[in-house]
């Protein structure tokens, strides 16, 4: 047995803007340092990699993702400062989250 | 824009255990005195409802609903001592994730 846990933004028709599949983008981009090579990785298109940012980036009203050289993704992305804030703090939000529900599963199953 | 969280337990092969809709059972049967009542009122049959919380039975190793009376359900149902503290916990549980996620979501947002 295992507790599992999730954590999401949703917009107000129940969408999500923002979660797991959005997280692992810009990690990949953080790692890679590239949208294309983070959107392979994950097999996607570049193209869907890139609405699914760009829809984040509207309904949040952040900046996630920037072109290194300014033009056209050619030279390789980044994350933003806004991105790098986004991406760590959810995975601290995730972690604790995580961890909550293991304190609790234990006290409640292995004693 | 909302955050929201999900806590549930699975098992080795990757299914859910126990979450919300087994929760949803545990309230109803503890609100309404009744696993057939219950069931009805989650526009479930009643042999669902029973499935559902029979498998979480004995795969979490806790008896979580007894009949009153002791024969087939006729006199209705009642959490047991166990389940009573599984409904309180996980409701404990979701509550302080959902609390965590929500000022870690305002501190990023709302300043």
């Amino acid at each position: 047995m295992e507790v599992r846990t999730k954590v999401w933004i949703e917009d107000e028709n129940g969408n999500s803007i923002f979660g797991d599949g959005r997280m692992q983008i810009l990690e990949a981009v953080d790692r890679l340092g590239s949208l294309n090579k983070a959107a392979q990785e994950m097999n996607m298109s570049y193209r869907s990699a890139w609405g699914k940012i760009k829809t984040a980036e509207e309904r949040l009203g952040l900046h996630l993702v920037e072109s290194k050289l300014g033009g056209g993704g050619v030279g390789g992305s980044r994350l933003t400062p806004q991105g790098r804030e986004l991406l760590d703090r959810f995975n601290k939000l995730s972690q604790e989250i995580h961890e909550l529900a293991l304190s609790h599963f234990n006290e409640l199953f292995n004693r």
